[in-house]
Parts: structure tokens; sequence; C-alpha cells
């Protein structure tokens, strides 16, 4: 019987996190252990790196995600070490798992059978702390919002108007919407309230932007926490929460490092939802990364159309970085379920339908080429992939130009994903990558919203109440009009609804929300409904937890 | 001018922590660390000193707390300092300080001046994460509680009678009482709900109580979370909850060592309330610490009269140590406030004041003498104290045949206290202890609180409600008569009336509401208003918190 994910983790041969470290030219006295097997890079040896070339990027991202799974972790993963295999320095670069959910459906987010980060078991729990910290930075705003009321409220600010709430790590649907504040005089003003799981707090997508600490305390303070009832803001730094948040955030805001089950070294560094917020890794990490090693492989959110696009247009415009090559990941059970094949059915061999589905890769490839990044398409290999379905992919591909590799790391580690590695490292070092994000940053924040439906999801039309326009163009006024969109749609699907797969065209973007995260510096146009604080299932995951007699943990993945 | 204790902290040489744990025998290999400076005790490690010989354990108490100061974890640490300056194995053993209250008013618990652990910054903070992981903790439960009543209750929760509420480690006053749940069929059924600060959490306790990682999960499931129409209870077990929490708390159960400003070992671990829980570091921590250690010194919170009474009570009787001696605190300054003299008038020379004073200190000799523990008394020295009122404490002392020692360890190290180490060391070597708790676990829930009240408090009356003292007769005839009960009281004076300064007698003590912790194992008595959320003050210390350009904190201290 093969071995779970966890089961191979724990068989892992981990090297002390200080070996891994030389490997990056880290002294060991520039990483902070926590444990033996886990590290966070100081600040000074972070800053000691400026003026160092950079290595290349490479993104790894994936065709619209579906219940059959695509593997786009596990194939970062597995690339790492089939770079590193292959002679090439190279290291991972990927976002924190959240707690919260762990607790709910089975299952972790650290890469998966011989291709895995580790300790994942501690990646997937409180790891260094990074989320706890941003919790109680995010909290800590709140409650002095609340305190400032409290005591006379000389800030003026419109109870009705705060916009910003609590955070945790967590999913309680309870606490989606709540009124607070009850219970008499010495408990304050009651007012609605409510909590955000930790990942969609806007401190992460901050902590995840921010090149430095001083960036980050920047940022902080420009958070707005709600208006006054002429609809002026006030922001955190009129709270005066944003040294005290900074201060909870020093550590945070400093790279973990890990490694992979192949020894290779891994940055493991934020986490923000990439519908509301952008979906990505730290800044932080993926610059000192391409200072560290020779290629970078990292990673986007969801499918390519809501991960790669805010990648492209929001990290790396902000933080200049020019990606030098992309692998979309594919399996050939998610391509046909994208043609219409039920979950039921996926083992059936079915060309006609992968052919049919093979569209949505091909137009996630074709997007990715416009932002001037050459592509690569990876085959995450199942048992169940037969040789005529591999060989329709291959031809697809083929005929965009490209290539499909068929890649086999979850089975066989960096010996079944050489080919990739090969290929990818080529086309980074290829010098054809000439990075442009989509949208200038003069375009109105509308016109922006509609040059992404258009050209990533080939909608026809993106609608709008006035209310929502009048707010985009108010935020305009207030010199917002540069900061990029990002979008939260649905992940299922190019367009916002989540049945409809494959490669829609024509159809309508409706904007029903609009938020600004000055702060982190965005502007969310929420179409459809987004969840920002999960609830569990009838049967969380959390009631077969526990412990072994050997201090192992069961049931977490 | 005198350097802050955050700047004499910075100027601290620490060794590597790793030095600090090879000086009590524990190996590299076997300290688990959190940078430089900080370890977690391997859970190996410490089952391996099964069957080795105690240590001592001194007691560090103090008088009741007034605005004027004691110095308790001061002069706890400055103990140990000075007990290994004359050659003896000594280490520390104190509770963590809550994050909270650090963005309330200005003040870490990290002890003071020359007598300090390090590194204080990161004790006052984030730390090791074990606040963090109890939050998680307790509050996985209560999304775990919701959800099951969501998904159709097939327990039967009357959620009107849920107790179990949430836990946040952040001063918030809007949180106390709040209605959760609103908005509709997906956010579950409408109910008051509210949180309490973490170190109020039962959780806390719990861990702080467990012997191992099995007891904590058998505690955990044992937490009442509510209960049903007919009043029987409903158990964190009959949830599932209690194997994912043990997992959230594996690494925090773990005791945290660090070291003292001359680089004495010191475990810094857990942190309850010492009013509705028992106020002391974990079991595991101190048990662990007397198998490493020829002396251990400890502290209790509070006056001795609340902290005392609990760690001999609570802690002692149910994990069976057998303190050796004890440490009362005092100062003129805070005995002359016990004596009637306003806060403005300290500086000035007042033997009469004091020796009225004084009373209070008598009566916690008497107290701590009660539970079969030999008492010497440490004078905490400030510049503004007189010969002739140092004078006016010995003599005073002497009379009730024990010694007064003037401490300046603050002021000088372990030079200051060398004095009191070597009498304490005799005491604690001189089997003039033979510790007994207060009362026997047979006594009837209410007789408990009856003989604390008359022996402890000097009260001439308890009074409740028929329907509190029907409670406990309910939960006598449940099978949890045998418990110890933990006053929950003010700290300022032997009486329920904070004002009442001074050795008070023939008061009367009100229940006012009583508590089952049936994890943890006590039952509440409440006497008066008390404080499980505090809030912030109007000008919190937060708005002056930032990290300098050094990247030091400033502002938290």
């Amino acid at each position: 019987m093969a071995l779970s994910d966890i089961e191979i983790a724990r068989g892992a041969t981990k090297k002390p996190i200080q070996e891994i470290g030389a490997r990056l030219g880290i002294p060991a006295e520039q990483l902070v252990p926590y444990g033996h097997d886990k590290a966070k890079v100081s600040a000074e040896f972070i800053r000691s790196l400026e003026g160092r070339p950079d290595g290349k990027l490479i993104l790894v991202t994936a065709i619209n995600p579906t219940p059959a799974g695509e593997g786009k972790t596990t194939t970062t993963v597995g690339l790492v070490d089939g770079l590193n295999r292959i002679g090439r320095k190279a290291m991972v670069c990927i976002r924190e798992p959240s707690l919260g959910p762990c607790f709910g459906v089975k299952g972790g987010a650290a890469g998966g059978g011989y291709a895995q980060v580790v300790p994942m078991e501690d990646i997937n729990l409180h790891f260094t702390g990074d989320f706890h910290a941003i919790t109680s930075a995010h909290n800590l705003l709140t409650a002095m919002v609340d305190n400032h009321i409290y005591w006379g409220n000389a800030l003026d600010i419109d109870v009705r108007r705060i916009t910003w709430r609590r955070a945790m790590d967590m999913n309680d649907r309870a606490l989606r919407q709540m009124i607070g504040s009850l219970g008499g005089v010495s408990n304050g003003f009651p007012r609605e309230c409510g909590f955000d799981i930790t990942v969609a707090s806007e401190v992460m997508a901050i902590l995840c932007l921010a090149s430095d600490l001083a960036d980050l305390e920047r940022r902080l303070g420009d958070i707005i926490i709600g208006y006054r009832r002429d609809k002026s803001p006030v922001f955190a730094r009129d709270i005066k929460a944003d040294g005290a948040m900074t201060v909870l955030l020093k550590d945070a805001m400093q790279p973990n490092l890990v490694q992979t089950l192949e020894n290779n070294p891994a940055f493991v560094h934020g986490g923000p939802f990439a519908n509301i917020a952008h979906g990505c890794n730290s800044v932080i990490a993926t610059r000192t990364a391409l200072k560290l090693a020779d290629y970078v492989v990292t990673e986007a959110g969801f499918g390519a159309d809501l991960g790669a696009e805010k990648f492209f247009d929001i990290k790396c415009r902000k933080a200049g970085l020019e990606p030098a090559a992309a692998v979309v990941v594919a399996t050939v059970r998610a391509l046909k379920m994208n043609g219409g094949v039920k979950k039921e059915e996926l083992g059936q061999e079915n060309v006609e339908a992968l052919t049919r589905g093979c569209a949505n890769l091909g137009r996630h490839v074709a997007n990715v080429r416009r932002f001037g990044v050459p592509v690569i398409v990876a085959i995450n290999h199942f048992t169940s992939d037969t040789e005529a379905e591999l060989a329709a992919v291959r031809e697809y591909v083929s005929r965009l130009g490209a290539d499909a590799i068929v890649c086999r790391h979850w089975a066989d580690g960096s010996a079944g994903i050489e080919a990739l590695a090969q290929r990818a490292a080529e086309l980074a070092d290829s010098g054809q990558g000439a990075f442009r994000p989509l949208y200038p940053d003069s375009l109105s924040l509308f016109e922006k919203v509609e040059t992404v439906a258009s050209k990533i999801y080939h909608a026809a039309e993106v609608t709008a109440a006035k209310s929502v326009r009048d707010q985009l163009a108010s935020w305009e006024a207030q010199g917002y009009g540069h900061l990029p969109v990002c979008i939260a749609k649905t992940q299922y699907s190019f367009s916002t609804d989540p049945a409809l797969r494959g490669a829609p065209e024509g159809h309508v973007v409706h904007v029903r929300e609009v938020r600004l995260s000055a702060g982190a510096g965005f502007v969310v146009a929420i179409t459809g409904d987004i969840m920002t604080m999960p609830g569990l299932p009838s049967s969380p995951s959390a009631e077969r937890i526990f412990l072994n007699d050997h201090g192992f943990i069961e049931g977490l993945f």
C-alpha cells in the first residue's frame, strides 16, 4: 500500500536547518532557529544582500482547480528538487498554510507524495507563529479603535462606518456577523462587528507586500479603519496603532527557511487569500531567495486567471520582480473534468472530453504569455492516466508552440521531474522573458477591472451599480487611482459562475462591491459571494485528529 | 541617571541557551531552540528524568499588592542569582506574562533592575507561542460547539446554557458581551457569547496542572462546555475536540528555558490568572526543575492570601509537591500604604504607619506557616527607605520568630541578596518544612470556602444565595465534591473590599457565583466583580510603542 503524505514526511531524513542555510551561504548566527528544522533569516543578513545579482524567478501556476486536484505545490517543490538534481542551485518560495482549514477538511498544504516541504506537521500548525502575530496585530488595531470610541471618540469615527473587523485563524461561521460591546456603559458602544479568517486580513497582505520593517510600518499606518460622517477616511496611523503593530510583526516579517524531502532549501512565508488579496508568498522571501539561489520557484494561488494575474499585476508590478518563465500545471483528470467528465468517471479513458477540457489549459497558457513570460506545461502524472490521454495533451500543447512534460515527482521525487527541470531552466535562461503587467497604473480603476475581465477572463462586459462606480471615482479623487485591482472571483471558472468549466466566452462580470486595501495597495473588486470566514463541515476533521502513543499527529493529513 | 529595565536587559551578556541547558545536564539535542536564547525542553528528556531525586522547592509570595509595588518576580529572580552566587545549584520557575496587558499600561513582567529574566522583550511578547496555542485550542473547541449545533445539535445542547466562551490575548472590552451567529441561516443560531483574555481560559489552567500530554488530553476532554435542558453537562469529549486541542498544545506543554541577567537558568512557563484560576507556572515546569536543580525558586500570583493559598491547596495538593520554605516579599513603601499612607506621601519616613501596616505582613507570615512551611521575609529595598523604617520591620518580624532580610538585588543583582539566599537555603535544608494543605478533600465545597475565608482571610462568615449553595450540592452529587476551591477575590485586601488594607477581621465574604472548572479540577467561588476581559486605558501604552531605527522596541517597558 502506498504511504500517506504524513508517513512519507515522517520518514524524511532531515538535515539540521543550519546545514540547509549554509548551502545558501547564510551563517548559522544569522539564522534564528525554531526547533532544529525551521529557522528565520535575520533582517541584518537580508540587508547585507543588497547589490547582489538576482537569480531567475520561475512561477508555477495552474489550470482552474477542480475536485480532481492539480498538485501545484507538489510540482513547485518537485521542480526545485529536479533542478538541484540536474546541478542547478534552486530553492522553493511558497505560502504558509492557514491553521483554521486544517480542522475542517482533511489535508495540509506542503506538497504531497515525494515532493513535500518538511516538517509538514509544524508548517501546517503553528509553524513559526507568523499567523498568530498577524492575528494579534490585526486585533490590537480593532481593540484600539473601540477603545478610542469608548474614551470619547476624538477622531469622530462614525461607528456605522467602521470597516476594520477582527481576525481569527479558525473556521468559525458564528463569528461572521456579531454585535459587540453589549452589557452596558463599561463595555462600550454596541455596534455590528465580525471576524475574518487571518489569511483574509489586510495585515497579511501588507506583510506579504512590504519590502522591510519601515515599509511595513508605513503601510500599516495607511490602513483605513473606517470613515467619519463626512466619509473622510480614518487611518490606523490616526489611532496610533502602527508602531505597536510593527513591534508585534517584527519576527513574522522574516522569511522562514525549511527543506524539501530531498534537503533542498525552501522559504515558506506569508499566505494571503488569492481572491480578496493577491495570493502569493511574501515579497521579502522572494527577493531574498533571488539573492541566494540561481533559480527560485514560486507559486501563485488558485488557477492562473486569479493567481498568476495577481502575481504579475500586483506583486511583480509593485516589487519590481521579473519572472523569467512560468509552468502551468495540469492533470489529465482535471482536464477531463473541464471537458465535462464527472468525478466518479475520471478513472476511465476519455480522450474526447480531455481534448475539450484542454481549452481551459490553452487559455491559461495564452494568458500567461500576454505578460511576456514564456510558458511550459507540466502534466502531473496520475496512475490512472492512459498513454493516449497523455499523448493528446502533449499534442494539444505542442500546437500552442509549447512543451507539455509528464512529471512523476509525486511518486518518484526529483527522478520523476528531470525533464521538466531541464526545460524550465532552459526557458528561464533563454532570455525570452520580457515581463510587462497587463495594464498601466494610469488606467482608471474600472478600466483596470475591464481589462482583466476581457483579456484574461474573456468576458464580454463588466457591470456595476452606480454606487460602486461612484465609490471608485471617489477613491480616484482621493489619490488611490494608480493602484492595481484585485478581483475576487470564483476560482473554479474563468467566469463568475463556478459551474462553467472549460474556456467560456462572452460572459458578464458583475462587480457587486469594491473595497480599498489602502495599506496593502490595491482595490478589491468583488464578484459573487466571497467568503472571508469559512465554516466547518458537518463532520470536521478535527474530530479525528489526535496524538498517538508515539507522540505523532494522526488524522491531520 | 539609572538605566531602565529594558536598557539593562539589552545590555545583558546572554549565553547561548544550549550552554544554560548544559549546566542543567540537558543535552543540546533535547532542547528545542526558539532563537538563540530561548528553548523548550523535549518531552523525551523530561520522561528520562523519572526516578531522580527532587531538589528543594522555595515559594516566593508577598503581602497584599499596592500601587507602591512589591517586586515579587524581581525577588524570585534575584534569589536564584543569589543562591548560585553562594555556590548552590538553583533555578527560577515562573509564569509567562500575558501579551494583552502590555498594550494597556506600561510595564512587562520579567523582573526588574538587575534581577530580570531575558530576553525580556520576547518573553513579554509572543515568546515561544504558548499563549497563542492556548488561544487556538480554546477557540477550536468553541467553533466545534457552534458547528455541532449548526449541523443538527445531536447532543441536544441548550444554547442558553453554553458556558464555554472564546479567548483572545488582548485587552478588548468590546468582546466581553456579544451576540454571535447573526446574519441568517448560513451563519448559525444567534446566541449570546463573549471572550475572556487567554490567561483566564480553563485551557490555560489545565495546561498548567497537567502532568503530561496524556493527562492534558484527559483534562481537556473533561471540560464542561455547557448543559442540556435537563442540566446534564456536555463535555469537550462529547464534542470530540480533545484530540485536536491536544495536538495544538503539544509544543506549548513543554517548559521554556531562558536565563537571568547573571546567566542562571529559568523556566518561564504557563500563566493562569490568580483569581479565577490558581495563578502559578506549570506543574510540568516545576517538576522538571526539581529534577534538574537543588533549589527551585517559584512564585505565586498576587498576595499570599490568594496566590500562596492556591499554590498550596490546588497546585501542591494535586501535583504532590512539598515546598520546603517560603519567602514573603514586602517593601517599606507597601507596608506604609497598608498602614494608611497615601501614595504621594510614601517618600516621607513614617515608622508609625509602617508598624500599623506590618499587621498585613504578619498575617501572611502566620498564614503560610499554617501550611507547615517555614517562612522568611524579604524586604525589597527602595532608595527612599530609612534605617529607622527598616529596623522597625526587622523588629516586627523577629517578634514573629522569623528573619526579615533587606535585599538590594534590584540595584546590585546577586551581590545584594546574598544574605537572603544564605538564610533561604538554610531554611529549605533545615527539615522544618512539613507541608499540609489547609483542608482535606473530603470537606464539602462550601465548607472549603468557609475554611479559607476564616483561616486565611479572618472573615467572620461566608454568605451565598440558595441557588449558589444548590449548585455546589449538585456538583457534589455529580462527583465533583472532592475538588479544591479556587476563590476569586480582590487581590488588594484580605477582605472582599479592595480599600480595606492592613489585616481586617470579622468581615463577611459573599459568594456571588460559582463555576466548575472540571478539566482543571477546581471549583471557582467568585466574590465581587472579577474581570475576565480587561479594557485599555484612555491613553494605552500601545500608542507609544514602536521599533526604533536600530530595531529595538521602545515604549514597551
